[in-house]
């Protein structure tokens, strides 16, 4: 029985339902967990709550589980319910009495919600260097392809010249937008919860603010009460981050998947990248593809999943709240996994580059015609008659050839000035000055 | 017949279908297509595909026409199908073929995308402003009332102390974060998509960058794919933005009707704002916040449903995007006018300075009375013992003094330093930048 | 200043923001709330609680106003707040004192459900009589065009031979389950909640069998905090009943503007029902297939807003389910809209004849040939290798007809079956049987 | 390498990514594939595409397999892709050549497909019976406090005497209408989708209604095109159906919080399925139910989270669906968890018989007191002004009977008259008739 236990003994049916998937998930919290406590016990000792002397011990244990988790030795123990619960098991047997001293002035809840930052943090740095990778490979392809046209559709109707250049580089652009809201989200994960305890913080001397710098949060969620609603709440806009660039991958699967149809073929994936059957040998079929629209598609759900979860729910901790790490824990992971297969499909991509001799797309031109004729001095609507005969005469034949100058077409597609916003919202997380003082807490 | 049309007149049916109610909504983009015209013909001008004599004219009417529009005295006309068309029209009428100049160099898909994304700025402005009137309010609040104790829950269950200081406090800090999504949906809004024709580029030789600094645009979409690409996403990031805000206010609205329950009887408002019945007096119905928990929900939903619109259509073009307009314009108004209504209510509120004197609070104290006991030297679980066993004897009687110190906490909320967050964001949205551009052009 | 009403007048602003859109949406509701009230002053004398002069005097002028309504004379005034006040205030001029009566009894609350109730009832079977006329053309289309052969698509990669038989047919079939879904929607609101008062029922001893009977529905919501419950929860039930032939018709569309493209030259549509340009010959715009797409999607969302804004709120009345005329109201209009021109655009559409005479869509018949010969006794493997062969050697000329046989393949279509099955859930609904009660409670 | 397959080995990371989770979530469908294959065997020979002395030998080894599958002897191996391959590669091993003959006339596509509704008439299956177990308990709960008081609510406001009676019959009755989408979404599944091969049918002759009766489907998914179609759409209704039931539970688990908090204090439940502390001796929290709620608005968010994964994608089979499984199964699991762990809630719930002794609801009779007094005869305006006085001068002293007698009232539940409803709905499942055929089909 434990301290805080009741003289009651949980029903098992009761501690199933409840612990949940808690053991499996609680993995990817472990390092962000012992960080938490290295942070936690070095801010206890400076104002009188532990002995230096535990101190000592506390930290070079804690170090010691770090390096295990690091090397996969680490492990939930069956009738353990929770990482945190874990940590201080294990501290404890190494280190006796000193080990239960962890968690003065800490509650479960102030202690889950800091992990849960450290934890997002780190997600969300894999996420935007992986979406870098990304973001570079299109523009390396924008560039590489810009002269090679395509149709352009408007009401899925052929309607105005395009290029591959245009299409690379869009998504390309796409993403910096996306990267905004991965940046807010940023902004809003990057606060410290440490020391709200159970959402009416305490009547022990904390200091917020030396945590807080410990564990390199650029500020602190102040309010003890708004610390706790941050719960569900950090949850459901780093979703709406994600969901952001799920968007943008699953619009460009989408494309890829019509642009890959024998109707269109506009592009193809060498044979290891697809599927097929060798009796229809023309059947190249765009798994990978599908299965990122898919997953994106459902990480699009997720904001609003995470919203009917949360939604008009009073103020003050809820069990409700710990069902979220079911959701978007495995979210990480899945956006993660679709943004290294994007990676490998385009390094592997094939445009055709002769898909505008088909005869369908001369009318792509007629536009240009005109404006053509516009510029040389003659009005529009004479201009515009001229191509009109021309094309119901059947002596139609446009020159295929696309003049375009200004900012962001065909001909200038300001590429560097795309690379320039990138740059300027990925510099923006300063990933390097958190990691420092995660690594001077850790070694 | 206009010139673009076939020798056909549309079905009527579909004519009635596919305006649906654009009539009415374009009002709100009037403004914003006259502000567009005005810059895209300056640019148009400065690149000689517009004589300056007609400039002269098109500015001189535009102008008028944007007094008439502020003025109330402007109307699309039944049989004209959109704002656009009713600018032109009148212009025509009243400076004849100049006026038809205004489109070249532009098609309607950039021109309504730069109306949205005009409009779109002018809406989060007035959101944002009123946003931090309702900050305002419960920052003076927390402050007036930082002393009044409340208890605090979890689980629903009575927890430890806390106080109004921190329940409107951290209201207050959540608009902080929700303010940082807003800042997001900005920044993607605050992109200039003119000159992108019909989502490929045209042939003329425009000058985007003149009018992205005409229009106060930060920068533009440069790419046209991706010009055309931002409807809908502009849309969905937006929402999410507003639902950052809803979330907030619908929570909020939680609290105060589960607050005014006879069985809580934390807060009531005066008669003139709650609705009840002379023969059961002591009920008064919380309407108001009913509603905003209502509207703010509904917002909640709306990225999703934006997300639902736009998901799985390839690129280019579809006529699905003019439906947005239907769900996102009225959430500006839904939205705006719940942070009115609350922050009528807010300066209307009583707070019961009472409440802890009811015994069942009592247990509220017992962790804090250990603390005490831990602070001056007691051990733990020796305190824990001792206040366990006067609660078991009935002899436990709590001083109800809560001496919280730590940043965040009952005694020390750091409520200057929320306020110093707040206006960290609030000041980079940099709206009179913005709007000293727009002064200079239709001025 | 009104009977039930406090010595206050409410505050203006709160009044604007609590009425809402009701005046114009209630509008909606005027016949049945009529309805209800023939019912329930029938039901009133019945018991004792209306003398029966009154009661001759109520039913008259009641069935006056319901001729008004439908003769469209009837509006709600503008200091009136709602429906009910609005019936109960023209009783009161023409009748006098006896007019107040029809309010014993009875709530706002379970006035509100039943009106509710009985409107969307009516909607219902506009809806579903709407969907038999899309489902008897698009089974007059599969008979039609059974033998145009059609590419059949997996992966959007070009697979097997299919036919515009199927395509319709398939089509049909869908709205086939989709009327399952009705009909349990029409099942769950088919129930009276009248006699519920404000959800606690009443201690007047009040008959609502009769009420039940008089009004046509096939049983009651017994229990009175049900009847309650089922606001909101009927909505949500029904928005999924609409959701599903909403995503039938969504997806149809999606096909319907794939196949216009010139990349798949599938269908046209004549030019009236289409858009264009006359620069662009080839170029005929999908709107109303891209409008119906647009907006079945959103209504597609309208089962989860419904969620968003019913979800945690515990049971009894919240002032939030006013809201929900808001999002449901306009979907009824918006889905019955989206049946007639869907109608209209099937009536009018042409099908390609020619499609498989490009030779892209040779090999849809390799796996046909195959089995040719495994009929014939080839074994499997030797047919393939030999198929295979022929293919890969240019030699491979299949003779492109299509003998399937089994039940619903593209030579047998099975549409008689289907019909049977959209008839046998179609006549579960039972209108005439509710209609005829209603006639007799009006005339 | 396999027949079907190139002469390529995909790349490692794309197979990774394709598989996906299949092997762990194919385990639930291992049963029901071979079910499918002995229907489908039975079939082939009826129309001479399997030698009898072949079927001998499959029907003996299925079965065999079906047993080791109950048994809990069946795994899929590392090498082998999903369930499909794991049941065809046994039987090879097993009896050699014939065992590949199984796939004759049948495509991976419509072999997913019956799986899938066989599986899912499963689960249906096993959560209407956990519902009808709950639906018992609840009544009989009903009964059993029909006279306990209880105030009912409007706004979170007292309003009118209510009871447990009324309180666990309204959830009862509310399982009633979930019965009803259930049912629909069971028709909908309860068709056979095998023999519409890859979803454009087969040449060879099948007999699809030989195996709609073997298998015990109420009728085929005629149109094979349409059969395919059914992928998705049939998850999407079922996770309705499930969204259906999920959001009573939740609804009462919202209700059952509040209820258990000490500001109520109305129900409360034994130590061992409350968690709390023993400083805190007044601390129960309801961690059960806060699960129950937050499970059941996940799943009430899964029909919005496949509407979006489908949405827009044309007809004909698209990899995306495969991820459903993802989606789907792990709600199944969580609801029939749920179901179980609120019956054993509701086994030990204990309701305060004394609620009303607290003065603070002496306002509930308010207008119990005005009715009495219409009833005996005195005007409503002079009752109800004499009440209000009596209240205003102190005097009023309610009698705290209630004699509601009308139908579903406090006095008169009406829950015979729910479970006859009740079980009207649960019959129509007709599960027995279908378990019959699947036995046959098995031994």
């Amino acid at each position: 029985m434990k301290l805080w236990q009741k003289n009651t003994t949980v029903d098992s049916n009761v501690d199933t339902f409840t612990v949940g998937q808690d053991r499996v998930l609680d993995m990817n919290l472990a390092a962000f967990d012992v960080m938490g406590s290295l942070a936690h016990t070095q801010m206890l000792e400076s104002i009188g709550l532990l002995e230096s002397e535990d101190l000592v011990l506390i930290q070079k244990e804690l170090k010691q589980i770090y390096q295990e988790i690091l090397a996969g030795q680490f492990e939930i123990e069956d009738d353990v319910e929770d990482i945190h619960s874990q940590v201080e098991l294990l501290l404890t047997r190494r280190i006796g009495e000193a080990g239960k001293k962890i968690h003065s002035g800490r509650s479960r809840n102030d202690q889950v919600l800091v992990d849960l930052k450290l934890y997002f943090r780190h997600e969300i740095e894999e996420i935007v260097t992986k979406t870098k990778e990304v973001f570079d490979t299109l523009q390396q392809l924008s560039n590489q392809y810009k002269d090679v046209l395509l149709p352009g559709y408007t009401h899925l109707q052929i309607a105005m010249p395009s290029s591959f250049g245009l299409w690379f580089g869009a998504y390309a652009e796409s993403l910096v937008d996306d990267l905004e809201m991965m940046l807010a989200a940023w902004k809003v994960t990057n606060k410290n919860p440490l020391g709200s305890a159970a959402g009416y913080g305490s009547s022990f001397p904390l200091n917020r603010q030396m945590t807080t710098d410990l564990l390199g949060f650029q500020s602190m969620n102040y309010n003890v009460v708004y610390a706790q609603m941050g719960r569900g709440k950090t949850e459901r806009i780093l979703a709406q981050g994600l969901s952001a660039i799920a968007a943008t991958l699953a619009k460009f699967a989408m494309d890829g998947c019509l642009y890959m149809s024998q109707n269109m073929g506009f592009i193809k994936f060498p044979d290891h990248l697809t599927t097929g059957s060798s009796i229809m040998p023309h059947k190249k079929n765009p798994d990978v593809l599908e299965l990122i629209r898919s997953r994106c598609n459902k990480i699009q759900a997720l904001p609003n999943e995470i919203a009917l979860m949360t939604t008009n729910l009073p103020s003050g901790y809820h069990r409700d709240l710990q069902l979220l790490k079911e959701n978007l824990f495995p979210a990480f992971t899945s956006l993660k996994e679709c943004l290294d297969i994007l990676k490998l499909m385009l390094d592997n991509i094939e445009v055709n580059k002769e898909i505008l001799s088909d005869p369908k797309y001369d009318y792509l031109f007629s536009v240009e015609v005109v404006n053509d004729y516009v510029l040389k001095g003659i009005p529009f609507r004479e201009a515009y008659k001229e191509i009109g005969l021309s094309i119901e005469a059947g002596t139609y034949q446009p020159s295929k050839e696309v003049n375009h100058t200004h900012e962001g077409s065909v001909g200038n597609l300001m590429n560097e000035a795309i690379e320039g916003e990138f740059d300027r919202v990925y510099t923006s997380f300063n990933f390097d000055q958190v990691n420092e003082k995660l690594v001077s807490l850790v070694l």
